[in-house]
């Protein structure tokens, strides 16, 4: 997605340790045309796919989601981080190794809102090492629901989540895949482009 | 809202302990049409108000603060629960205590996205205590920004926080102000309501 890929060029900034930081945009700061772009970008390639269901994570995946979710017409589940007094106790739930924290923490969706017959897609933020997005496909498994894909904003592709997902046959669209940074003259080369 | 109260009373669940669960569209399970309405609600109570950018807090008020903010054409801007590596250290800050978890956290939003000339409305899902909203006045008020206004979509008119701010002078719209629950019937009385 060019539009997507420009934005990153101009506003995002590559820190040590291989952080993309797009929090002028997309996960702190969030650019909500962007986002209505976006999720017509995934309404285009996911224009084939029975969708009933989105499944995100909070918190940086609940805008995107639900800016998609206008033009899916479908309502939005966000898995939550931690077990909190508001849901009952009959959840789905996995843990997930944060890639930016490095903590552990569980993940849980009420079993009222995921189920057999629901065809869900999953939207998230990034996708690196994939921790996240197995987490995800491990609840829908557990519900019993359908699959239908998942649609990621920007993929770092020199990590190994986004290909492991593919080669378990997951129909991933990422818009933006990173395939190298460097932090020192900030460049970016994303996956197609000649450097790739 | 018409439409809002209609809604609590249809699927919002009174729980022991002053508990009002509405997650089956509002704050786990994200009715978006329902959303855009609100958000719509929002613009008309504001109507007459600047607002260059709108902030929310992780994770429930972010799906409405995007959804909002299509109406008023800004960005969204959500204040972090904690200090994660993605966030450079040139934040404002302040800590709140949960009412849910009664847990105290730290919020944070990085200095370069909120400061003097902005008119920043507030948007959350909940104001029961007002704590969460009072943290978010902080960091505005810390920044040099101005205070548009908050708008919420249930407030807890039996709980303290909402008559609190408004005696301090802030422009508070809540969308629907629970007065009384009754956890054995399932009750709700909204405020102007006969009962109320």
């Amino acid at each position: 997605m060019e539009l997507l890929k420009e934005r990153i060029r101009k506003d995002g900034k590559v820190k040590a340790g291989n952080v993309l930081k797009v929090d002028a945009f997309l996960n702190h700061q969030m650019d909500i045309e962007l986002f209505e772009e976006i999720g017509r970008e995934f309404k285009r390639r996911f224009a084939d796919v029975e969708v009933n269901k989105i499944l995100t994570i909070e918190a940086s995946g609940i805008g995107i989601a639900c800016i998609a979710a206008r033009s899916f017409h479908v309502p939005v589940v966000f898995a939550k981080k931690t077990q909190t007094k508001n849901i009952a106790g009959d959840v789905y739930t996995t843990q997930v190794q944060s890639y930016t924290h490095g903590k552990v923490y569980d993940i849980i969706v009420a079993k009222e809102f995921l189920g057999k017959g629901d065809k869900v897609l999953l939207i998230d933020d990034f996708l690196a090492n994939g921790k996240a997005l197995e987490g995800l496909i491990e609840l829908v498994e557990a519900s019993g629901a359908e699959l239908a894909g998942a649609g990621i904003v920007i993929e770092k592709g020199f990590q190994a989540g986004g290909d492991a997902l593919r080669a378990r046959g997951v129909r991933l669209e990422s818009l933006a895949v990173v395939e190298h940074m460097e932090e020192e003259t900030g460049g970016i080369v994303f996956r197609g482009e000649a450097g790739a």
